[in-house]
């Protein structure tokens, strides 16, 4: 006997590092995961409980979201469709199936915020006419399954938006904004409605990818901290958020805009697995289990996470003798991913008071981990 | 390709709650750790890849130790002729046989610390005569198996004391003391000699069992505080440690006693989940792997660990319902183990600056979870 009867299984679609991630708080919380893998050999599915499926055949995925008491997921890529066969079966899927398009599909995102007076950029659906709202250069971007810098151009002319529809047949405009940084807010909100947030972070981008962030967001006023928090803490009462979501905001001056949504765990709230009371995973699981929410509290001063991305170094072991002699507080998060060029397959976090040496540690981390510097 | 040939295997003996919270650390690390379970159900077994065998049979063991890089242990049950078998057969076993006797033969460990003259009370072995160097009433205990105050009696004559030898051929005997509080010290060491220390810890006990500590130990003088830390990094050195290890001492006025040695993570640990930098478990996981140790600050003035202890409730998952309203920054690590009398399931901590409400909440939490209380 496990003493397992009364604790209940989240199931999850997708077993990358987000998910990989939600391990340590499901064990800590004594709930039962379960993901839905695409392979064995996924970043979550080596180091825990999953089944492998393909998240468009309906069958597969209905049968396994039975198995579980409660259905969530770590990426977008399922179709809206099939969640709510998913809901017509009485599976309990948070985010549902209405508050999960907004995540999904960025003209239902656009629509959505600008009913409700969410400061967006101008925006239109482009279907092969001339512009009218917006004038070159602007941004494309694909209406579903962008991330991290794909399925976004910058669009100098009507000759190149034409091209970019021959590859890309549904597209969103929008006006190139002059932003001063980007930063995200995460959100959580639980079905009682019970929400929280955490300080806005600082997101620092390198072709499209993220490569750092800072949290909280230096540099940002105290007004404009509290605003993004009020923005992220809306969008997620109006779509109805359960779970927690990335509210990624341009800075431009002294107004935010929003830039995109994802309803799940998100790279650029990674910094609270040691920075805050409650980390990003494990309010993801209070909140999709109705459980009341965490304290967001931060741990210290700062938190500063960075990306390692892929590079010359294939080892991503070896370079632990050298980083923790270096810096013994450095924290490491391995995905198990293999390394490719470019690709994410881990992060490191540091905390505390001096953000200095914290942006510099960290700095200093990747780089040697992706052999771009050798001491 | 999951990218995992660089990184090592940790084999564990043992798949309990210790092993379970060794998971967390594993998977940010990118180790890979495989359990030697003496059941599927067992804490850490539930949620993690193990074999289940028998650790009193060398074959077992041996075929299960040559899958992994490195092995490890969670409780002293496995015989020390066994590992010495593994280490004929070119285990790399750590801490190994030499290092571990201490903490599975009371005698031994009684040994090591007189011939290196580390304070401990009068103590002789008991074969039935009597007992020359200290008088009734005394403690008398097993030489090993025990735990949680189970092979530990209290005698008050020599008649009481042959009754015991009955049930338990080999003893041996110490002086009662009377010590003011108990406290415990973590120590980690590396195969390289590198040693670290986590500030000393009060163990609240309740009929031989701890209920809860308090890092650092209130009440404690700085002089005794840095002489326990010497006590443990001495006694770490002296025995070869490999891994992390709890010395748990007496403190008798102003002098320290040891009292218990226990070479693996260890329940007076717990609080450093969340209270260091440095977790007890991922601190093993880099001493037993030779990489360099982590920073053991902790991440706010006070930590106070409460273990939850089998009482009239059975559902140990309800109780979050109330309790994360309550109190936001509670953290629990559940077991899930068959809730029964006295039985440690869980635990929750909670770290912040003032100590008395830490200290309150921490108690609310662990007699609301086991039913003492209801609301």
């Amino acid at each position: 006997m496990s003493g397992g009867v009364k604790f209940p299984t989240v199931g999850v679609i997708g077993a990358g590092q987000l998910a990989r991630m939600m391990i340590a708080p499901a064990i800590a919380l004594g709930i039962n995961l379960k993901l839905f893998a695409a392979s064995s050999d996924d970043s979550a599915a080596i180091a825990a409980d999953h089944v492998v499926g393909d998240y468009l055949n309906p069958e597969q995925v209905l049968a396994f979201a039975k198995s579980c008491d409660v259905l969530t997921f770590e990426h977008e890529l399922i179709p809206n469709s099939i969640i709510k066969v998913l809901e017509e079966n009485g599976i309990a899927v948070r985010p549902n199936s209405s508050a999960f398009i907004y995540s999904q599909n960025k003209a239902e995102m656009r629509k959505v915020l600008q009913e409700n007076n969410l400061p967006s950029p101008k925006w239109e659906l482009y279907t092969g006419a001339k512009p009218t709202e917006i004038s070159f250069p602007l941004i494309a971007k694909s209406i579903s399954g962008g991330y991290d810098g794909r399925g976004v151009w910058v669009v100098g002319s009507e000759s190149e938006l034409a091209e970019i529809l021959k590859i890309q047949p549904s597209l969103l405009l929008e006006e190139k904004l002059k932003f001063t940084t980007e930063i995200a807010v995460m959100v959580a909100r639980s079905p009682h409605g019970q929400a929280a947030t955490w300080p806005p972070t600082l997101t620092i981008q390198r072709d499209g990818i993220c490569i750092q962030t800072i949290t909280p967001a230096p540099d940002l006023s105290d007004t404009l901290k509290v605003s993004a928090q009020e923005i992220a803490l809306k969008i997620a009462d109006v779509i109805g958020l359960v779970g927690v979501m990335a509210v990624e905001l341009f800075v431009v001056d002294d107004q935010l805009v929003v830039n995109e949504l994802a309803a799940r765990p998100h790279n650029s709230g990674h910094w609270s697995i040691e920075g805050s009371v409650t980390s990003q995973f494990e309010q993801h699981l209070r909140a999709i289990l109705d459980l009341p929410l965490g304290d967001t509290s931060m741990r210290a001063e700062f938190a500063v996470m960075g990306n390692v991305l892929g590079g010359a170094k294939t080892d991503m072991y070896r370079p632990y003798l050298h980083l923790f002699a270096r810096t013994p507080y450095l924290k490491v998060h391995q995905y198990r991913k293999e390394v490719r060029a470019g690709r994410k397959v881990g992060h490191v976090t540091a905390i505390g008071n001096n953000l200095t040496t914290l942006e510099s540690e960290v700095s200093h981390a990747v780089n040697y981990m992706n052999g771009a510097v050798d001491e």
